[in-house]
């Protein structure tokens, strides 16, 4: 990835965060002005209505459209899988990483379901991040290029951008940066994430702890949070948040590792996340209660934790729907049904 | 539609609920022993892979598959729409009936959405049942004869089944229902509708405390109940619910009226509705009560109270996505993945 991205400092990341447009409000209003015309009791598609007026506000557009989705999955490796902290040895994601591009995963198979275009993003797999109870995981320069190549995934004519990742111990790093960024016990944001459990989860629940306990002194921020204890995947998640939002492009959250890598952002500016939406409330417990420090309620709550945008991916077939509502419904006027009573 | 159906009684109704066929616990565990062999670490797709097996177990083949879903609509008038119990005049139910035809409704954008076939069952709406504060709703006869009409929603072909209605008033209907057949006061069964408030939520709380003490003393089973409280489309969506068991095509149910319709037959036997999921918790605040009574968690929570099928058609496309994972996902040996260590 290094030969064909220009260098690149987490300071200039830092300049564009603190430089995100805001909503379209008057696109906002004109949603919320048809939805009130449409044949339905006022606010009788809950979500959906919120969904409607979210998309316009951030598409910045009357009426907002969803035509050419997009899910984006990054794919990195942690040095911290070699402690133990996975139940999958730390091949399986470049082998994931082929099924990916063979068809074979669960992401494939929604991408289809709701037609979204699926890119998968592989990052220097063969070179694992540092050992981060040793190191930070990453240098700034990293840092910074793996957030310039998340970039890359909002090109031109994407309308909707589904965000998620594949890297075996990445929930090692999502525990790390919520506990970084939001304080309390690691064991508080640690959780089974593939499947570990006993002296493997209590591993994890001490690699955690050791990873923030070394970097507490030398950070400043959720940047510096997301070099020493983060990961290239997470880092590319933020960085394709921040180009969607400068594109106008609406962003899918995924689970616990990619609402990790978004809450660098919160920490850095609770609105720089506005534009974002938590796909599903995922298994791993952490996610739970990440999602309450965010104050994003989940779409969808179905039990998912797999990662590789599988819940996101999933959450793009309820906004297509919400849209296709808004857009396609009659007004009380055209269908001439008569208005509530007072 | 009376003279194009055979005349029924309830007694024989009754005689075709005790002899519902079971699932095929075979096809449930090909589901099951598939579902452990794809790429994900067991589990990780949560309550889709439950919809697969469930999908499996009561089409009575694997894989299961949706390729001809079919959503119905059932509109029925109600006799106490004249005692103020609804936000919106009874016209509305026919106004809306052509709204459906003329494709303006949001289940019309809906369905347009998860490739579903929209059929709408309009049901003697020139001729509301009676108004049950003072008799029951329906003869036996005549609620037999709604229980079958609802039947024929079950066509050879269709592979799910998404039931939801229309009818101003009828949430007053599925209130009485509820509590008749679970008890409780009848204002911890009513909620808004529509947009209820004040003193139109207090006649509406009172219209249904009457109901039922009216009927109490007459009624001997959950079918007299629908007969006495309920109403033809809801009566309808009972009938759909025993043809679609017997034809072995799974149910979804939408909100509040199309779950307290269901409930009569959970009442006569719980093991009716296993053949059914319901589709969402609605904002009706007696929906998430009745769905703790019949022990089903719903699979969307996205605050709709609209009915009209709205939530179950939604719902399809979470079915659809669990299907194509199950069908389309690699086998960890056919991706050459390493599985789960120790």
């Amino acid at each position: 990835m290094a030969e064909e991205t220009p260098r690149a400092t987490l300071d200039e990341m830092r300049a564009l965060v603190a430089d995100l447009p805001g909503p379209d409000l008057e696109a906002g209003s004109m949603a919320a002005t048809r939805e009130a015309q449409l044949t339905k009791p006022p606010g009788a598609l809950g979500r959906l209505e919120e969904l409607t007026q979210w998309m316009a506000s951030w598409q910045g557009k009357h009426p907002p459209s969803v035509v050419h989705p997009r899910t984006a999955v990054f794919a990195g490796n942690h040095g911290v899988a070699a402690l133990g902290v996975s139940a999958y040895p730390a091949a399986v994601t470049a082998q994931m990483v082929q099924n990916f591009i063979a068809g074979g995963a669960a992401v494939n198979q929604l991408c289809k379901a709701v037609d979204a275009d699926l890119r998968v993003y592989e990052m220097a797999l063969e070179q694992p991040t540092a050992d981060f109870t040793r190191a930070p995981a990453m240098s700034d320069e990293d840092c910074a290029l793996a957030i310039a190549y998340g970039m890359m995934a909002v090109e031109p004519g994407i309308d909707l951008l589904a965000l998620g990742e594949m890297g075996i111990a990445n929930t090692t790093a999502a525990a790390a940066l919520c506990c970084a960024l939001f304080g309390g016990n690691a064991a508080h944001w640690v959780g089974p994430g593939t499947g570990v459990a006993g002296a493997a989860l209590e591993r994890k629940t001490a690699v955690v702890e050791e990873a923030v306990a070394r970097h507490r002194g030398a950070v400043r921020d959720g940047f510096d949070w997301l070099r020493c204890v983060g990961g290239r995947e997470l880092a590319a998640i933020v960085g394709a948040i921040i180009a969607a939002r400068r594109a106008r492009v609406p962003v899918v959250l995924d689970g616990y590792a990619a609402t990790a890598a978004a809450a660098v952002l919160f920490a850095l500016d609770p609105r720089a996340l506005d534009h974002c939406l938590v796909a599903h409330r995922s298994a791993e417990p952490g996610h739970a209660r990440l999602l309450d420090r965010l104050g994003k309620p989940p779409l969808l709550d179905l039990g998912m934790r797999l990662g590789e945008a599988s819940g996101a991916t999933l959450a793009i077939s309820i906004i297509k729907a919400a849209l296709a509502c808004h857009t396609g419904m009659a007004t009380f006027a055209e269908a001439g049904v008569s208005g509530k009573e007072t």
